[in-house]
């Protein structure tokens, strides 16, 4: 039988949205989940569940005790189709671990996806924060300083599309008012970085840069986040910047050689 | 309608099947493909693979200009499911990092997926090898220091398979007799690490240890890996294997915390 016979609305194939949707059903705070669990995060029935969770079991992406599911190990094959079809992380990787030495903080490495930055490539240097980050991580793109760097030197539309839903107050600093955050944005693509102080989290701060790919335009921002206090804005600003805008030069040379 | 219509072979969700091995289509090799590459790797016919990568690109995971199609880092979100549902990776990258600044060179977590590795963590200090290792990268357990530290500490059915199975030869050096890999994964659980030489690559050296769960099982191996060469044996065994005990030591540490 087909799967066009699990097809509708048009040219969806619904038994892979809703697989996939099973596989989302785990995470941090969802590690192991009986048949019931899957079923009401999934949103699809019992039975269709057990037939999904015994396809991923057929396919080694879970593993069972008979009553609880949990992912394995090679679940990371799908979304390390991305990573190892992208020539981005690999090349950026070894000079967040230089940016991490020279600052002594935790780099990382995001894309936009939508109105969201997702995580690409992480040096975390010790665990400061109560936010587990991760490659494959996602925040709202307008409260990180990575986000405004990306932002900064989106299209137009994408721009406009992310200040014309509501901005996520994240904390009481977050930046909420739309002409307040285009005119940041300006700023940041003046001045060529960004730096952000407890709007995603109170404590942290974040000072990031853009990546440009060959074609010129910005393809990443690379940042180093820390505990806001741990160094003045000054010594980010006059120590940090020149830092972060040498290695992601280096980058950049990276990306043109590929 | 329901996917149960597009079950076959029991209870196997053929549609989800065959939309998973759409996303596994792409690769270092194939960045971009056309709907007849992915019908091809997929196995797949073209208008499945049309329904397959439409569904796909209505998910976000998969952009097109018409011609070619690309997964977007949204796709990262199906690997991390499993990053985000366990807290080994976690817990145990911010010691690879103290363990890399130790050695002054690359530091990788792995665990056994049936005869494979998965590497779960990793800091790469240079792209000294050709080889491209990232997060959700597999290779055969048995000619790794990482696989074989695994082996060492697995159930016997799981050594039994691996052993039955042939051997592969990534290079001239790598142990292929079943006998001589079983006397190696004596003398690996015996002295407590694996140090492989130009097995899995030439010119590649890799030191690995266990690290165990709080249920005192070995629940991932750690290694370094480094040019052959740069370090003499007694180097390696004599310097890197007490580093490397005592941070592994401090990953179990903080994991008996959880």
């Amino acid at each position: 039988m087909d799967e066009r016979d699990a097809t509708d609305g048009g040219d969806v194939v619904q038994a892979f949205v809703r697989g996939l949707a099973v596989i989302r059903c785990f995470d941090a705070q969802n590690r192991s989940l009986t048949l019931s669990d899957v079923a009401r995060r999934a949103d699809v029935t019992r039975a269709a569940a057990g037939r999904f969770l015994r396809t991923l079991e057929a396919l080694g992406y879970v593993r069972s005790d008979g009553r609880m599911f949990t992912l394995t190990p090679r679940v990371l094959e799908l979304g390390f189709s991305y990573l190892s079809a992208s020539t981005l992380p690999d090349v950026i990787q070894p000079h967040l671990e230089a940016l991490s030495r020279a600052t002594d903080e935790s780099a990382s490495a995001a894309v936009l996806d939508g109105a969201d930055i997702v995580y690409i490539a992480r040096v975390p240097l010790r665990r400061i924060m109560s936010v587990g980050i991760t490659v494959g991580t996602r925040f709202p793109a307008a409260a990180t300083s990575m986000g405004r760097v990306l932002l900064a030197h989106a299209e137009p539309r994408v721009v406009d599309a992310v200040l014309a839903a509501p901005l996520p107050a994240r904390t009481p600093q977050t930046i909420t008012d739309p002409a307040a955050l285009r005119a940041e944005l300006e700023r940041v693509r003046e001045r060529g970085w960004a730096l952000v102080d407890g709007e995603l989290e109170p404590g942290l701060t974040s000072l990031a840069v853009p990546v440009r790919g060959r074609d010129g335009a910005v393809a990443a921002a690379v940042n180093v986040s820390m505990s806001s206090g741990r160094h003045s804005r000054e010594t980010v600003v006059e120590r940090f910047v020149p830092t972060m805008i040498r290695e992601a030069a280096a980058m950049q040379a990276d990306l043109r050689l590929l």
